[in-house]
């Protein structure tokens, strides 16, 4: 039983073909510079057990054509002998509002309400809805699901999801904290509660998901009840290129001093700010080796990274009265030992103490893709109260199950 | 030997007398609606250690008119014989941006600075320097001195004041994060410290000061590691009228959906939002009212108000490791037993517990004029790891005192 799993940016389609009896990997793939003279399609994929890839670089004019491409690759190399045989479709969707607290059944009715969410979501919502309406045209049989990024956020209380904004604002402009990143938040979660042997609806989590975006999350009894990104994915930790958390006086004080437009307060907060503001760089790896070679800025940055996750950390222990588990995810959370043990630094007298050698040998390179269970490292100390696990995030496989949970919920 | 501490706004000044041989307010008093057809003016003082008040409320033009009255009062009444009498006066300025990290002699260069920082603080350094001026052209030969609201937080860590921002903002525009209410929570800490019987200097803080503008700052021995108000006092805890954290991608949202400008979304976010926004009111006590008798909306805001600033402790706890003292100062903190215990509610796997019955007969009334120490309550449980405190505030005695330090420093 095969599902594939889209997800469709504005220029770009992203692709991954699971075989849901054994949980495997069949092919993931990537059409980038959709509309540009030169495009890249790239895909992998297993073939006698050894991972096989293939690149090609022909122009592609629009997801229409993404998806032939697709097709054509995953028909050819054997993966799919074409879009009818799916059991199902899932897409990856940014925004849900507050109309998705679950994946839904793609219909006519869903894709207009995810166009109604566009203005919350302005880049991404389109995008996403270009990939399932094609996918509709080429496979109009096959049942195809929306899981939301949102969705897992949705459980937050009235009182962690209300900013302090004039109340007709949530009730007029939808204005209100959703939170992003929810389908790696619950991947990781699942696994950990898998991983150590407990219901996760006895379990009290503070998630991490580092990557080129990221966030933080409570988890409180498998829902989450606060996470760092907010009404948009610009709020919480410091990111790539934005900026997290900042005073909004800040804005005020640009546009009056500096004379730059909402526009260009727009793009500098959300694509020259962050790592990449204080340091030139949004490439962890980079910053870590310019920071270890003395690189001040570099040093600033990654320390103010650090700094930020640590305070969220203190924040949700706080919001969930303890925790019983804390998880590194994220291409970042994976895979930088030394950002891991500088967020958790000093921080013994509230029960967080990382083991440094067992925190130096989890950098997995993650082996998510084609593996049945991620490897999850403990790297807690004796000296720690509390769990702290890192874990090979995987999205795309979220999705498959729950498009597949949402096809067959007896299943 | 008699300090006067001046506090000039833009259309109100506030002045508080001391005599700091005994630490006693002689008389305190305020010029309201300065400039309007209609001015208050009130002072209270004590004749034969009874409290007396007299108001008045013929037109004050400006600034100097009442400077003016102020000394009429002052020496009607015989709590001065003149300004010449005085030691010192300490004047309160908001801004010290980066140039002041301790009072400063007020002399023709310190208040071109303070010009100088106006962009920063664009309401209060102009109103501030009003005050200097007149009192300086009315009192040439008495010392005065500017202690400033930001220079207890120059000891942040950089790690703590730089936002993810583009760094050429902090260098060429100052861009960072400065917190204020910094004469309270030294105040604060220091009153902990003398009621523990400790050294500040051994001592992890977390000082909370909720009033109308409400502040959460990190003391570790004796210096601000960390605090919530940040570039502008708009960051942070949500307060009366402002939003405090909130995703600065929602003003985007705004500008682009309902097509504010800036100056509204400044107002609005300064002067709409917060407390009021949320349910239409400011104050704490009407709101704690309406919330009793079921107000849904009056619950939200204090849920709201109290849950961030459960976030604020536990994001300081990691900063700094774990806490010894707790404090709870400002209107709201002083007085509001409630705010107190569902801001410190399930918090006790975290070291913090508050005992009902401690809490609740500890709403002061403060006690502050006219007495030599405040009354510090203990709040804690006997499960609490840390001590939690009630301490009334008191900026004006503080600034007399720093006032009378920078005139005489070996006295």
């Amino acid at each position: 039983m095969k599902i594939l799993v889209l997800n469709s940016g504005s220029s770009s389609l992203k692709f991954q073909l699971f075989d849901m009896t054994t949980m495997h990997t069949l092919a993931t793939g990537l059409v980038e510079q959709i509309g540009e003279s030169q495009s890249v399609t790239r895909m992998k994929f297993l073939k006698n057990n050894t991972a096989h890839t293939i690149t090609a670089d022909q122009p592609v004019h629009d997801h229409r054509q993404a998806i032939t491409t697709m097709i054509t690759l995953l028909k050819e190399n054997r993966c799919l002998s074409g879009l009818k045989s799916l059991a199902g479709i899932g897409h990856r969707v940014v925004h849900g509002g507050e109309r998705f607290q679950q994946p839904a059944l793609i219909n006519e009715h869903v894709s207009k309400i995810i166009e109604d969410l566009t203005p919350l979501a302005p880049l991404h919502n389109p995008a996403n809805l270009m990939g399932i309406r094609v996918a509709r045209e080429k496979a109009p049989l096959v049942p195809q699901v929306a899981v939301f990024d949102t969705a897992f956020h949705q459980t937050l209380p009235a009182h962690a999801y209300t900013y302090g904004l004039p109340y007709e604002l949530y009730e007029k402009n939808r204005v209100r904290r959703y939170g992003f990143h929810g389908t790696s938040h619950y991947y990781v979660a699942k696994q950990a509660a898998l991983h150590l042997g407990k219901n996760i609806d006895e379990l009290k989590i503070i998630s991490l998901h580092l990557g080129n975006g990221a966030s933080c999350t409570a988890i409180l009894n498998g829902r989450s009840i606060d996470t760092s990104m907010g009404m948009t994915p610009l709020e919480g930790l410091v990111m790539g290129t934005r900026c997290g958390d900042i005073d909004a006086g800040i804005l005020f004080y640009l546009a009056r001093e500096t004379g730059r437009s909402m526009q260009e307060l727009d793009d500098l907060l959300n694509k020259e700010s962050g790592l990449k503001g204080i340091c030139g760089e949004n490439d962890m790896r980079t910053i870590i080796k310019q920071a270890g070679a003395g690189d001040g800025r570099a040093e600033l940055a990654l320390s103010v990274f650090c700094y930020r996750i640590k305070k969220y950390i203190g924040s949700y222990l706080a919001a969930l009265n303890g925790a019983d588990v804390l998880i590194f995810t994220g291409g970042i959370g994976e895979n930088s030992p030394l950002v891991r043990a500088r967020s958790c630094q000093d921080m013994e007298n509230i029960g967080i103490a990382i083991d440094s050698a067992k925190n130096r040998s989890a950098s997995a390179g993650s082996g998510s893709a084609g593996t049945l269970s991620p490897q999850i490292m403990e790297i807690q100390s004796k000296a720690s109260s509390m769990k702290i696990l890192v874990i090979p995030t995987n999205e795309e496989l979220e999705i498959a199950t729950q498009t597949l949970q949402h096809i067959q919920p007896d299943g």
